[in-house]
């Protein structure tokens, strides 16, 4: 279902002229790529080229989007790392065929764990480190974002802030970057006449809950995470060097390196072409440096 | 998937700022508004609120999509007019909700067979007829032209030419409308260097079946029928005035009436201002009365 | 030269179905007019009919932009406070048209010295006080975000704060609400790898001299002032309830009335719907204070 | 005037990013880019980098617009090419410069008299045929489409149908292949409910007229020849493959050869990648010869 949101979400964009689209069942694929294709006829829809290929089609490709693998089912326990082993094994074969065509196109990845597949991606294959980026937290921040704009009744890209660390359970918000146009996180009740103050612990709860409470209603995520891959796909085709949490293998930033997890990075037209290291408060150092060890040992676990 | 898949199309137009979705499963219509409402956060994303309701909310809609009821699974018998007897006592009870709040709103079927649901809609309810659109052969005739574009290896948007009449069985294509670019069907093997003339059979029936070939390897059909709705959506919203092959219930163009079916109509802010009597051969007439006698049978079976 | 980049701005955001100028030269808004409708027959662009027309074509206007009146010219003194006696004169005039036919249509104004034009078509009309919107310091915020994104290198997107009071000498910046996704100014230079930290002085006179800096270069202003008339546009159409610094004639936020300049403001589809009282220091209290009363003397010199 | 419209419409296309302005007067241009500039800190812009520049910057440019010479002005004689013996000067010296640097970008050429320009550009300096592309007739094909479009009270982009030849006194109308969503002219009356048939010479005449119509109420035209350059740059930039009326220097099309005029093209990412031999009548045969001879009599006056 992601991959077919995702889809949808970078025709709506109008900015590319050639998708292909890989799947295991190669019919699937075919099925997605007729429906889309339709799309294309349409007033104001760009010309884009959407069909089914195969693993030789990456070889001129610019963005390559991985979202194989499962995800968490309703009903399942909500931590994405339990499809740890699972889906770095998928991630090993993925890239095995990617790899055969191009170390040139940039890859988003999308599969969970995302940080631990990231990571696997990127150090197993040596491939160019800023080219290969997880969504990471990007959504979660977007989730979070929302959240407090709906509590504030103003428009959500008016919250500024972030969740980073893990895609998941570690993931935490610096509190001391949220503001809603400049008014921090502890003021807003008062500049926005809220009947009571926001409460951080919850927001950040709701903020990790909000994956499967869509799982539990409607079976899977798809409009979120792959508006996050086509902001991710913008961001890099129009070489906004925009700052967005995203997850890569780290390399020094913050102190962390052997791990991959989400920190504010510039985009551009070569991937994540910076970390941004924002100010963070000792605790919060303290929660990225847990957040990296608990990723550390779940990559250890999985023969990483 | 078909609601899902519009709620997607509409949120990537950036053009509406609230929306609200009505399921039976109220669960689910939440789990889609919480997904969808991630989305705008982001940078380029306008703040839609989109959120779970109920037909109350219809009272100062602008424009109603109806997509309820079951579509062709895989493996069914590929006809449309299957599913009248089902869909129309769904409609029924539809509009019957409806209509108990609003009779401003632009309403636009989707629901299969949308001729007849259109038709119900209208007739039964006696709601103002241009205000009730059925998205009709729209999808059709941007599956032929894309068709035709893929062949001739240029953009759909210089396709032109209709589907019209049933989105079904009865669809037929008036050939003489037919150009890329002015260049005529029969002259485009010429023009653009195909190995062969284009195949008008195979074209239509391929047209015809695309829906059900996307049903086979995909399960259902989403991506194109959004598109449909978010175009018509757009022609609303802008007064386009722009001329889409649409389904209403006739009024006396091309002499029919008592039946909804597909002619090329004007779509403004009032929906469909005027049905356009295009130039038909006298093949083609016969094939739209054939069409609309067809299509009035199902309606009396359905009772209508 | 601004009234025809407003309406290039607009088309291009395909929002609006129908656009009308008014002009002393009405066969120069005949001449605009015409070359921008043919801009509306290609592909990806919204039939929206442009014509010229007059004041009673307000009657039924949703959004009114008001741009009449000179502008400070090449050598000119770069006080825009200079043209209040002439403007002022101007706006009492075009607003004793607009006022006979509308008191519902949200105004912006443009004209210069823009918060004591603002101040007037409101006062003197009674007109609706959130429907009275000046462009104020949204293009000098624009001005300053731009400027800090290219000395560090980022999308402009991702830097935040704003330039407040006066449209003119009397701006003024609350640097703690400035920062390049969550770093503040004096981190900048360490996050970003600049050679030296900014500085705080030079980017305000930098910001404020910007429009004589294009005025002298070019001869005029229009782009930018354009894309911030188009910018508030959508925040109205889409009731996004967007924050921007904007001037209204103020009722009290950080108690001030009896004057209009620029504060965060909620946008929405009512116009300017709140007046958000962000943290300010001491000193940029007293800024504001100060930059209230010189805007006070100057309403009191036009009669005001 | 032409250029700065052109930036303007680039930016709100949304798709490039970076932009440099070369203009004899260094000053304007940096003036133009600095105002530009401002806008791309809004939300919904997406991060150009707008700067003067000079012929180097061509070196890695994927496409270059050419405007330099001067125009029509209020009240001259309304024949574009009096102005081919000056602004094939100015063209020479613009493609010496620019062939120093590159030979891979794509040259639009918007100077006129645009045919003489292009194949100036084109055969004199041995550039790649189908990376040279006049705008040539797509503006009038703009306007005549608009014109029926208000005519017939109906969305522009359902009018199809071509003005070619000369972007000037020899351009002329294949009227079969005019037409109102499949509706040919002689029937449009009918169709739509007209008073009276559309006239087809006064429909060319106002065609022709237009931009001097606009020259005489505004001084220049632009808002009409930016979109159309916006729409090449479109095209060319998302691969298309639209078909648009552009000038070329032909090389066989309709048997002509050693001029360039418009005819239907097909545009993607390599330029003109086909011209399309669209059925022509026999008196438009005629049309079209008697106009690639006018237009080489001028290529022999200008000494080319």
């Amino acid at each position: 279902m992601v991959g077919a949101a995702v889809l949808g979400a970078l025709l709506g964009d109008n900015l590319l002229s050639e998708i292909v689209l890989i799947d295991q069942n190669r019919d699937r694929a075919a099925g997605e790529a007729l429906d889309a294709s339709h799309t294309t006829a349409f007033a104001y829809s760009a010309r884009a080229q959407v069909r089914a290929g195969d693993y030789a089609d990456c070889a001129d490709a610019g963005i390559v989007v991985m979202t194989a693998g499962p995800s968490i089912k309703p009903g399942e326990t909500p931590d994405r790392l339990k499809l740890a082993g699972q889906n770095t094994q998928i991630t090993r074969e993925v890239m095995g065929q990617i790899t055969r065509y191009t170390r040139e196109a940039i890859l988003i990845a999308v599969t969970n764990p995302v940080d631990i597949v990231t990571y696997c991606a990127q150090a197993e294959f040596d491939y160019p480190r800023e080219r290969v980026i997880g969504t990471g937290t990007l959504l979660d921040t977007a989730r979070l974002r929302q959240m407090i704009a709906a509590s504030c009744h103003v428009d959500g890209k008016n919250v500024h802030g972030y969740v980073l660390g893990e895609h998941g359970g570690g993931a935490f918000v610096p509190w001391g970057l949220v503001d809603v146009a400049g008014v921090p996180v502890d003021k807003l009740h008062t500049a926005f006449d809220l009947p009571a103050p926001l409460n951080r612990e919850d927001l950040l709860e709701k903020t990790k809950a909000a994956g499967f409470e869509i799982i539990t209603r409607k079976g899977y995520t798809s409009a979120g995470i792959a508006a996050s891959v086509a902001r991710v796909v913008k961001g890099i085709l129009l070489d906004e060097r925009c700052i967005l949490p995203l997850s890569t293998a780290q390399n020094g930033a913050c102190g962390l390196s052997g791990v991959a997890l989400s920190l504010p990075s510039i985009l551009g037209k070569n991937g994540v072409e910076q970390v941004i290291e924002v100010p963070l408060q000792p605790g919060e150092r303290d929660q990225l440096q847990q957040c990296a060890a608990h990723l550390k040992a779940t990559l250890g676990q999985a023969g990483l």
